[in-house]
C-alpha cells in the first residue's frame, strides 16, 4: 500500500520528510561510517545531535533560561509518579483537575505519596469536556497543581489555563506539545511522552523550574529524580538516544514550518474543517463539548455502532486508517497532530461526505 | 568514511544487515505504507512484531515458562531500584557482590530500601578482578543476592556463578547477555540494558520468575512494578515501539547465526586472538585479571599514556573506533560484543602488531 493517512492516537504519524531523513542516514550517519544508534551517547558526534535537539526545543517553546529541558525514559506514566516524589517538597498536597484516563492514573500515583485534592472533575459525562474552576477552588498551600492540558482519548483541550495563583502549575502535554503556543512561564513543570507531536515512543520530555527540583522525598529512586537528570544533563544513564535523535529531526521540521504559532494556525485549520462538517451533518457527530474541543484528537460517531464499523472498515480500505476510536467513548477518532497534512484530514473530510451520502 | 570498526561500549555496533534491514523497510514497513514508529503499539501489525521478538528471546534464551519477558523503559539503571523495591518481601535484606561502578550504583539503589550486604569487593584493585565466594558467605535469609555478571568498564566476567542456594540469583546482564550460555533456571531475575549485546539504547530486558512478582513494597510507583508489567504485557504504557523492533531484528540474525552458543564459540575466538596478543607483547597488556577476563570487554594499556593517546589517534585515523578506556581504568577497551565481526577483531589486532613494531 502506497503511504496512507494513519489517525493513530499514538505511537502517530510522524512528517514523511523526517522518516525519509532518518532513512537516508540510518546506517552511516553524515560520513561517520555508522549509524546514530551505534555511537557513543558521550561521543562529540551525538552531543551534537542530543545538544542540536535541546536547543531546537528551548527555541521552539521560548524556554526561559530558568527552566531545565530533559530527555527521559519511561513515557508519561513515570512522569505519573516522579512529579509527586519530587515536588511534594512542602505541604506534600496536590490539586489534580481529572479531565480523563490519563488524569485518573497520575492521580493514582500521587495519592501513593501524599494527600490529592481532586478539585474539578468531568467523570460525570464521560471526560466529554473540561470543567470550569475558579481561583477559590484552589489549595494556597497546594504543593502544586496538575492538568493534562490535551484528553487523547475524549478530544477535549483546556481552552484556557486554570488560574492558579502562586501553586506551580504542572501539565501533562502529551497530546498538545508543540501544537499550541503556551507560555512556559506559567508553568511549573511541563512533560509529554513523545510518541504524539515529537517522535517515536521511548522518550519524554520534561521541562522543569530550576528551583522545584533537589527536593525530592528520601524514598525517590535516582532514575525518578529530577536533580539526578539535572545534574547530569540528562545523561545519568544512557538515553534513549536514537528517539532523542528522531524528536530533533522533527523540531527542525517544525522549525522549517514556521514553528509553533504556524502549526497552531494549521491545526486550527485543520480541526475546523472536520467540526465544520459534524456539526452539519445527519449522520456523524462530535462527542466532545464544543467548547471544550480539541484540535488534536477529534471523536465522533455515526448513528449507531453497526454503521461505525462499515466507516472504519470502507475508511481503511482507501488508506485512512486508525480510526477506531478508544473502547471508552467508541465510535471513531481522528487524531490529526503535527505531522498530519492538511490533505489527510481533507481527504477523511471527502470520504465522510461520500459515506454519508451512500448510506442515507 | 566507510563503515568503521566501532569498538564502543555501548551503545554499540550492531550486525550491518541489521542496519540495512531496517533502513530498508524504515519509511514503509512491510508495504503497510507506514514506519514502524508510527504504529499503534495496539495494531496486529506491531504486535507481531512485538510477539515475534519475545518468541525468538525465549528460544535464544530457552526461557521456561514459569518466567516472564518484559521489555521496558528506563534501562538496567532503572532496574537498580526496581529490583530491591520488588523484591524486599520478607526479610528485607539482599546480598549484593561489589565487581564495579554499576554494581557500586545498584547497591547505593538497595540501600534505600533494605539492607545491603556486600558478600565480596574487587574495589581494592581498581575491580580488575572477580573475589572468590563460597556458600557460606551468602545469608540464607536474604531476599536476594545481586551479580553484575559482566562488568564493561573492567572487562571482567564472573566465571562461575556464585553457590547461592535458595536464595534467588538476581543478575545485570546488561554487557553479556546473549553472548554466552546462561541457563535461565539458575536466576530469579535477569536484566539487561539493550544498548551493548540486543539493540538501541532506550529498553531494557528482564526475565523474571513469575512467583518473584506481586509483591512490590507499598511506595512503589506502577511503572517500577513487575506486576504491573506481567499484567499488561510490557504495555501498561506505551512501550519503547522501535527499540523492540530492532531487538527482534538483532535476534533473527542470532538465530540465523546459530544462536547463543554459536555465538559464544565465536566471542571465545575473538577475545582470544586479542588476549593471545597481549600476553605476548611488550608493549601492550591487559588490565583485568586472567581468571576474570571477560570476552566482551577488553581493556588494555601501553607502556605510557602519550603512547596509549598516539595509538587511539591512529587507530582512529584507519577506521578502528571507540578505542579510548574508561577514565577509571585509563588507555584503552575494545568492547567486542555479538556484532562486532571477527574481522574487526582481526583488523584491530593487526594494527596493534605493526604499532608495536613502528614505536619500539
Amino acid at each position: 500500500m502506497p503511504r496512507v493517512y494513519n489517525f493513530s492516537a499514538g505511537p502517530a504519524t510522524l512528517p514523511l520528510e523526517v522518516l525519509q531523513k532518518a532513512q537516508k542516514e540510518l546506517v552511516d550517519y553524515h560520513g561517520t561510517g555508522m549509524s546514530v544508534m551505534e555511537m557513543s551517547h558521550r561521543s562529540p558526534e551525538y552531543l551534537e545531535i542530543f545538544n542540536g535537539a535541546k536547543d531546537k526545543l528551548k527555541s521552539l517553546m521560548s524556554v526561559p533560561d530558568n527552566y531545565e529541558i530533559l530527555f527521559l525514559h519511561g513515557g508519561a506514566s513515570s512522569q505519573f509518579a516522579m512529579v509527586p516524589l519530587n515536588l511534594f517538597s512542602k505541604s506534600k498536597k496536590a490539586d489534580y483537575i481529572n479531565t480523563g484516563a490519563w488524569s485518573k492514573k497520575a492521580i493514582v500515583e500521587a495519592k501513593r505519596y501524599g494527600t490529592v485534592n481532586v478539585v474539578a472533575s468531568s467523570d460525570d459525562k464521560t471526560f466529554s469536556y473540561i470543567p470550569d474552576v475558579t481561583s477559590n477552588m484552589f489549595d494556597t498551600e497546594a504543593d502544586y497543581v496538575h492538568i493534562t492540558s490535551n484528553n487523547t482519548i475524549y478530544g477535549t483541550t483546556f481552552p484556557e489555563l486554570p488560574p492558579v495563583g502562586n501553586v506551580p502549575l504542572v501539565a501533562d502535554m502529551s497530546s498538545n506539545i508543540l501544537a499550541q503556543v503556551y507560555n512556559v512561564n506559567d508553568f511549573g513543570l511541563i512533560y509529554a511522552g513523545a510518541q504524539k507531536n515529537i517522535g517515536p515512543a521511548g522518550v519524554a520530555i520534561v521541562i522543569i523550574k530550576k528551583d522545584l527540583a533537589g527536593k525530592a522525598l528520601g524514598i525517590t529512586p535516582n532514575m525518578f529524580n529530577y536533580q539526578t537528570h539535572i545534574d547530569n544533563g540528562s545523561m545519568f544513564n544512557t538515553p534513549p538516544t536514537f528517539a532523542i535523535y528522531m524528536a530533533g529531526l522533527v523540531f527542525e521540521w517544525l522549525l522549517e514550518k514556521g514553528g509553533v504559532a504556524a502549526m497552531q494556525k494549521i491545526n486550527e485549520e485543520k480541526a475546523g474543517w472536520l467540526y465544520d462538517f459534524l456539526d452539519n451533518s445527519s449522520m456523524f457527530s462530535g462527542t466532545a463539548d464544543v467548547a471544550s474541543r480539541s484540535t488534536m484528537n477529534v471523536p465522533f460517531v455515526t448513528t449507531s455502532e453497526e454503521m461505525d464499523a462499515k466507516f472504519i472498515k470502507e475508511a481503511a480500505a482507501i488508506g485512512l486508517k486508525t480510526l477506531k476510536g478508544h473502547r471508552s467513548v467508541g465510535g471513531m477518532r481522528a487524531s490529526i497532530y503535527n505531522a498530519m497534512p492538511p490533505e489527510g484530514v481533507k481527504a477523511l473530510v471527502d470520504f465522510m461526505k461520500a459515506f454519508e451520502l451512500n448510506n442515507k
